[in-house]
């Protein structure tokens, strides 16, 4: 077998969403044990001018959602980002696992070259060929919003080691 | 073009190692306009038991030169964990371009199916097949460990972005 886009996407992708289901877990378990309402997680920050928890695991979440879209050429269907607390956000990753995996690896082929055009705030869109933009801003993207999430938590005190950010070998 | 073993490492390796060169570029710079000792950088932690930035940045350079070396079925060189300078850590980071740049696509043939063996320190070695190692072991840690050097110089006060995390488009 050969790495395709869609075997160094969707499998990818599946992986790291069920890690973060596991630590979302364990965020709720040390706040039941502490005696502490899981909702101040949300808006946690690493520092005072970065997004806080829930916007790191939304656009984590987008990211998956956009990235399975866009290389299969279909339309990327619109989260509203209303989550408020850690059971909502953990429903938010169930939601992308399931979206994700509703791909199969056909609708990914020749996904290399199909152009992709992101729309952005500031004005012209970004635009990229398929491979450049799973290699170089999805992927990057999606463990930065993975990393900061899980940084956030071990800042917290959550029980969390290296095992649980890779997830089982 | 496909995507391969190649494409999907060296320079997804090159990308990230050029950006992390530009945010110590920009830690010595604010260490130098706040007037501090930018070796002060290199035992910051995000959690007590987290690894220190030195670390974090031995250990990203370390993935991405093991990764090249053990997928081209080549030695992997032992780099002593000496550095003790943001100068110091920069070269290294530099030195890794250069490794993981003296690799050419024809050496990565077939490494979707080579055995990759990890030794622990635990007992018992890690085994993937390539792909699995480079998919779901190597680029995961990679990039944790470029994000937490990140989030670490944000949590500093480092003027740094997201288009400093991602580098050019």
């Amino acid at each position: 077998m050969s790495l395709t886009m869609y075997s160094a996407s969707v499998p990818v992708f599946v992986r790291m969403l069920g890690n973060m289901l596991n630590w979302l877990d364990k965020a709720q378990l040390h706040a039941d044990e502490r005696k502490f309402d899981s909702t101040n997680y949300l808006g946690l920050r690493l520092a005072p001018d970065m997004l806080p928890f829930s916007r790191q695991i939304q656009i984590a979440t987008d990211g998956a959602k956009g990235c399975v879209a866009r290389l299969s050429g279909t339309e990327v269907p619109k989260w509203d980002d209303t989550e408020a607390t850690l059971a909502q956000l953990r429903a938010r990753v169930l939601k992308t696992l399931d979206f994700v995996q509703g791909f199969s690896a056909e609708e990914f082929e020749g996904s290399e070259s199909r152009e992709i055009v992101l729309p952005t705030r500031q004005g012209d869109p970004l635009r990229f060929d398929g491979e450049t933009y799973l290699k170089h801003f999805v992927l990057p993207n999606f463990y930065f919003h993975a990393t900061t999430t899980y940084a956030l938590l071990r800042h917290s005190g959550v029980q969390l080691g290296k095992r649980d950010y890779l997830g089982a070998a």
